[in-house]
């Protein structure tokens, strides 16, 4: 039966350290609570963090990789998707998630939010970026939510579920 | 020879007026600049009402539809390509696109802003919402240009090309 | 660390009885030997049935669906990879499999099989249909193998992941 | 209005004489009859050579490109669509053709007339491959046709277009 998966999507090269503490306490915490993580999949940034995270908590992880081969991947990936789509591959990350958390910004995760909220997904911003909030709230008040830290992303991902 | 692409992308069911305004005004001068017009090929807001501008001033026009077949397609577009992407599309829209003007702001013209930017391509913003603006820019201070008419942006788009 | 992945590509609702026996035969045999099982996802034909048998043997299974959400997920589906592509899903259907078993014969899976050979990837033909396998072999004679049942399948994907 | 689009599809470097000659053959005869040429958009092979075809004749051309910019494009073609999707773009090669020609066969070429037959297109063969021709029969008999030359090639399209 199709098991639940949450998707964190976040910056490459130029994530935070800020980010990549979060994204590496996300897959922590979305493995402890028995849901699959899934990513943009590359060796970088939040991507890699969140794998990392995901694995150390003995989860199972799926990366969604742009490129046409598996040179890229993040070692903690255990599902590697090949896609050779580019940065079109964003919206197979957005769609393949019950939830999606942005942590961090860039443009990169500016597309995964907004094609997920074109999709009438929810999306979950953990980030320390007030004009990028204020945004996407404009975009879709009820489909964007707000979180502090990790531990409430989580929580909302729950409500998120129960709904 | 390769002949340049204009890229008009914009809100559909729910443009306002002035987007629509702003779009027809866009695809007329992209005609008579003798440049193709680009958009997502559907018949509703934006991308109607440019397709129209610019089959008024006698130019050709390219939509790039998301379904699987023409059933939704704007009659003024010329050149139908039919990608059965869904959103994924959008990236193509972008790509096309020699420069980018989003006409109106929703989740799926962001989505082509942020995929822009990602893709290292200029984007003209053209619509009355600030915290777009802010936001855009703060992603990418030097790709995002802001019009205050569809006679600026024709503008900015000769100084894109010409770089 | 990414684990392999053998995709088992085939017919839906119009996959013979044969084909529905062969591929229940592969889920198992995949999953006994330790490696995931991919597919199409769909809820039908050779999908629907390597995924039963791959759960029935405690595998693990990933569905790449074509449409936009799940609404026709096979049931044994671990993993449900959401596209919204179409027929353009097929192209990462063979690029994420280690090896691509196509069991049975029709338009989708002639497709499968040439997207593979045209991404350099082997792939195991099982079927009763001579034509298919003397064109494919024409196409590229060592990239293509012919097995006569799911075990000797199963033997030419272990030599494949040896080289 | 929209414009009728035929595609030819055929193989790009290991093109043989007798394909590039049919190629420039049916992109002539294809702008001759006032359709537009729409092809993979590379400069190599039946795509190089039916555009060169097309421009001689004084058509209108569409390259489907399957990279992420125009650094492969063949010189005759007049509309460049960036896909960035890999072998995937071969979908929408189908997809966006009205009737699509197979000239030549190789990999690349299968998987778009699979992918056709697949979405329920019609495809004419033009090749010296009597294994294709029977292959591709058998999968559909109504949807695939066989022309001698490109000359009837032109008279089947004409045929398509009709019905």
């Amino acid at each position: 039966m199709r098991k639940t998966i949450i998707g964190v999507m976040g910056v490459g090269n130029l994530a935070t350290p800020r980010d990549l503490d979060n994204a590496y306490q996300l897959g922590q915490l979305i493995a402890q609570n028995g849901w699959i993580l899934l990513t943009g999949g590359r060796k970088a940034g939040v991507m890699e963090a969140a794998n990392k995270g995901a694995k150390i908590a003995g989860g199972l992880t799926v990366g969604i990789l742009p490129g046409k081969d598996t040179s890229n991947l993040a070692e903690d990936v255990d599902i590697a998707i090949i896609t050779d789509l580019g940065n079109a591959r964003n919206n197979i990350n957005v769609l393949s998630s019950d939830v999606i958390i942005a942590c961090g910004m860039g443009a990169g995760t500016a597309s995964e939010i907004a094609l997920a909220l074109k999709n009438q997904k929810k999306v979950i911003l953990l980030n320390d970026n007030p004009i990028s909030k204020e945004f996407f709230k404009s975009l879709s008040p009820e489909k964007v939510l707000i979180a502090r830290n990790p531990e409430q992303a989580i929580v909302l991902v729950k409500e998120v579920l129960q709904t």
